[in-house]
């Protein structure tokens, strides 16, 4: 439908550029010229690393960049389809109240870019500073391109505050012209979420070797089902006789037009106790699935939409192939797929680069939090419950090697009502290093991330994860387990030299749990039965959950003994004592971040910038 | 040894001005010049209703006035003699760490005045932003008059927040020259604090009637013991056949000279009951003191140092006189007199204004807060535990008129270990207004306090008094009860028209209290006893105060039901079903007040003002 467009203009730096945006629909044409005032030098175009698709159809696209010393974020946003406007933005956990948003509209004669907040009710404000600071805006024959800055943080307390860890973008589009940014309907727009790392880190990547190889476990051709959730297992194999290699690095390798479907992909080794795997091609929940694919659950590569390709560091890989490992691969893909599209075609998958020459360390995983046991449990309708799982200084006294570890990436995992995970590196009682941390975290966006920081791990260290959940919208006790509707609470750190300590995790001792039902028993008027032979979770699901028997079970977890995991594999615990262990104390913690605001450049007075409005054609 | 004196200076307003300071003392004669640069317009010194001396001899001398449209303070210092410099400003508590500071010292040449603050090691620096605003220095043949301006937020972050209720004033005088701010060792000061309400009321005055009459209750020629705190106790005696007047309004009679001796002074009526009370005048804690004069407590007057006259509201007055009311008065005086002056006569005490034209209400007196038992206790080792005492509304639906009453004053009231008070209004489960609070309370500083706002209580209300403790200092529990050791949580609030209900407080309920021992006995493996048959008091001192049992008796206390004391006198319950009453449920809190920072006149650039130095002399 698209008939007319105007030629890109060339943009002289520091002076008002223009720019024209063409659009048909079925009701109106519309072009829209943007003159815009530059604020500073921009960014090329070609000086965007990060790049992900917005919207499901992939009409919004945005790429960035991620500058420390500035302490700022570039965002370089592509409108393949400019209708009267967009929305775009940043909210706690990607809802549109409450959010901070970039807005640009149009009422159909003149077009305005500005910085907005919604309130509570979804309502839209112009804001009081303006921080989005709109840099150019250009349009080119895919679309227009709009770039603006924005400062992790401004301490503008309507805005949102760019932390590490996971952000929730939203996008909303206008498909009509508004009178004002006040006339904004947000709940009628055609708008979404995209969760990406936006604070990617900013380390330096190893050269890869002469003799690296490449190898890729991708999908053979799947037609995506016309579902919005699928995932689909696909099962690979090395070549016999495959001898120890070192992965790495990874990278996707996802199927041309479908970047907006591909949520995200893992590569799961299988166990080597089995000589052999069955093959499998088709979603994962099936009843046609093999049981034995659930034993290939090693995690040798993971991405997540937005993520690029992960470098071990130059001094480790990841061992594959060889005696005392599978042959056997199974790729999972995660596809999303809200609009239902059909047929679509997907070989999308892992690319792994190897080398035969082996590098000084195998890199390792550690599991570290919660252990999968019903006794750690949250009540329902919780808005921010803390469970907390512990990795001993006794467990890393006798586990880990006297030069120490260092953890370079980390993947955070919990079930639905994850919301927060975040662990801390203790010594001699006192927080030192936060490993990863993750505010904003879901459980629907699970990267492996690299650390900003390399964290050392010596015998003796503690190592502390909590995991904060929501249970608002449920009505009984949430306990740890398997299941989707269970909960865990876990870190799979990645580091080097490998060791033989797989899993580090702790539960609260099994005896105090059985006191508080007793307690919980003899205080509410022995209402309830809390029979010793009913299971753990029957228990917990009788307790009336008044603010009494809340309290005192956090005050449990806080307090009781704990029993540690300290294992070689997931059945197999260092040799000790590991029953009754008193909990890790802390005498010092570490200090909140204060979110420093940066004075340069300076954000721009509350008023939204106009932008030229060129030709108006039905 | 002053022996020469210079001319006081005649200041034209808005420009520099001079000043000259001297002092002998047996190593140096120094004389100091001081030139300010003058901050708007000054008031006048007349415009100082408020006044307290600051040190025991009465060498340092504030005065204030307080302004509410401008949010802030105004401070008169008089230096009587002064040396090389003081120190001047607030803390929490009266401490000299964290504190803020208005700072003049001298090098012996050259003289400043800045606004600092100290560091938990009590490290003097120099405030990055200047907040307390030096108006005017003026010598005069009684010292140097420094006056300066502070708002009450300033929004430095190393500045104190002026709020109402107790503010701990400290200062230090510089007996030496120091050669910068840091250079003052702040342990090494004679220095010392002194508590005021600084932010008084700003209530219009009631006009006194023609008829009003005055009666002064005072010691007669009393010799101040030589020790540094006294109660001093003294019986007085209305005339035979006293008829039934209203006090309306009384003040403080201070004897010349004892200003800073002179604490705090209450004058109780004894009990109708009794026909008679012994004569006495002596010592409180004296063994000769008749034990009868215990029944002499109920508070007609107190007054505190840098309070002034407190007058009831013109629709009521406080009864005394008459059939049913004693004749009999006790004078309470407690003299601080830490540099143990000898022979110090004093005739101090309250001059009582009152009138035999009644108004048309009686004010009376009720109790808030907790019941005086030891079921309320505070662990061992608590910084910051909070008790709470309700006053429900099932009571006040029983004993309040339909008209409701108006509370015009309250005085807070609790023993050593009393950090915090408050007092809030709630109504169908929302906080409406906060009755009387202070964030800074100290069990040696009690004030009856006019209120800012006279506060209406209606039928079915909730007064909700919470009390802070820190017993950080304590090895065993805090119970409530009446010894000084023991704890209280009260406000008496002061209102009309009197109504028969005395006291409206609570306490957990017993058999929920015992509950929580035997919990206790049965999750710490039943080491400890904690049978029955053993006092509350024993019960809690054999408690192992570890986390578990402090959050959970924390948590007992938000959940079990209460007793509720909603009594006619203080043994006299309203008829009713008072036992297991439920916790009234708050379902809507206040909002937290945000500091506001008014921004003029502006704050003055981070370096000390220096004031030209004139003569110096040997």
């Amino acid at each position: 439908m698209q008939d007319s467009r105007s030629k890109p203009c060339s943009c002289p730096s520091l002076k008002l550029r223009e720019v024209a945006s063409m659009y048909f629909t079925m009701v109106a044409a519309f072009l829209v010229i943007l003159v815009v005032a530059l604020q500073g030098s921009a960014p090329r175009e070609s000086d965007f690393p990060y790049k992900v698709p917005l919207d499901p159809q992939g009409l919004l696209e945005l790429a960035w960049n991620v500058s420390y010393p500035e302490q700022a974020v570039h965002f370089q946003l592509l409108i393949r389809e400019l209708q009267f406007g967009l929305l775009f933005g940043m909210s706690d956990r990607g809802e549109f109240e409450n959010a901070d948003l970039a807005v640009l509209w149009s009422d159909g004669h003149n077009s305005y870019f500005g910085d907005a907040w919604s309130d509570a009710k979804g309502q839209l404000h112009m804001d009081s500073q303006q921080d989005y600071q709109l840099l150019r805006a250009r349009r080119a024959p895919e679309g227009l391109y709009l770039l603006f800055r924005r400062a992790f943080s401004t301490c503008d307390p309507k805005d949102y505050l760019i932390e590490d860890g996971t952000v929730h973008l939203i996008y909303g589009i206008l498909e009509k012209p508004v009178r004002s940014l006040q006339a904004i309907n947000i709940s009628a727009l055609r708008r979404g979420l995209q969760r990406v790392q936006l604070l990617k880190p900013n380390i330096s990547i190893p050269e890869l070797p002469g003799d690296v190889k490449t190898m890729e476990i991708t999908a053979p051709d799947v037609v995506i089902p016309s579902q919005e959730t699928t995932y689909w297992c696909y099962m690979a194999e090395l070549p016999a006789g495959f001898p120890k290699h070192h992965i790495i690095m990874y990278e996707p390798v996802v199927t041309a037009g479908n970047e907006a479907l591909v949520h995200h992909m893992e590569v799961f080794q299988c166990a080597a106790e089995f000589d052999s795997f069955p093959h499998y091609n088709g979603p994962c929940d099936s009843k046609m699935k093999p049981e034995r694919l659930n034993y290939c659950r090693h995690v040798l590569a993971a991405w997540a939409m937005g993520a690029q390709a992960f470098y071990y560091p130059e001094e480790a890989g990841l061992a594959f192939g060889g005696p005392g490992s599978s042959r056997y691969l199974r790729l999972e893909i995660h596809y999303h797929n809200p609009l239902v599209f059909k047929g679509r075609r997907d070989s999308s998958g892992i690319r792994l680069y190897y080398t035969a020459t082996l590098r000084p360390y195998d890199a390792g995983i550690m599991e570290l939090g919660l252990v999968y046991t019903p006794v750690m449990a949250i009540p329902p309708g919780e808005d921010n419950f803390i469970l907390t799982g512990y990795c001993t200084d006794k467990c890393t006294q006798l586990a880990l090697p006297a030069a120490g570890i260092r953890i370079f990436a980390s993947q955070l995992h919990t079930h639905l009502a994850g919301r927060k995970v975040a662990t801390v590196l203790s010594r001699d009682g006192r927080e030192r290093q936060v490993v990863n941390a993750d505010g904003h975290y879901s459980p629907h966006f699970q990267e492996i991330r690299m650390l900003k920081e390399v964290v050392a791990v010596f015998p003796g260290d503690e190592l502390i994860t909590t995991c904060t959940y929501n249970t608002e919208d449920r009505s009984r006790a949430t306990v740890g387990g398997f299941g989707i509707l269970e909960e865990m609470c876990v870190n799979y750190v990645h580091y080097y030299p490998q060791t033989q300590l797989e899993l580090c995790k702790s539960a609260v001792d099994p005896g105090y749990l059985h006191r508080y039902f007793n307690l919980v028993n003899r205080f509410n008027d022995e209402e309830i039965c809390m029979c010793p032979q009913v299971s753990v979770p029957q228990q917990f699901y009788s307790i009336p959950w008044n603010t009494f028997n809340r309290d005192v079970l956090k005050s449990l977890y806080g307090f009781a003994p704990i029993s540690m995991h300290c294992n070689k594999s997931s059945a197999v615990r260092f040799p000790g004592e590991w029953e009754k262990q008193p909990l890790p104390s802390i005498t010092e913690r570490l200090p909140e971040p204060v979110p420093r605001c940066p004075p340069a450049p300076a954000p721009q007075p509350a008023a939204p910038v106009p932008l030229n409005l060129g030709q108006l054609r039905r």
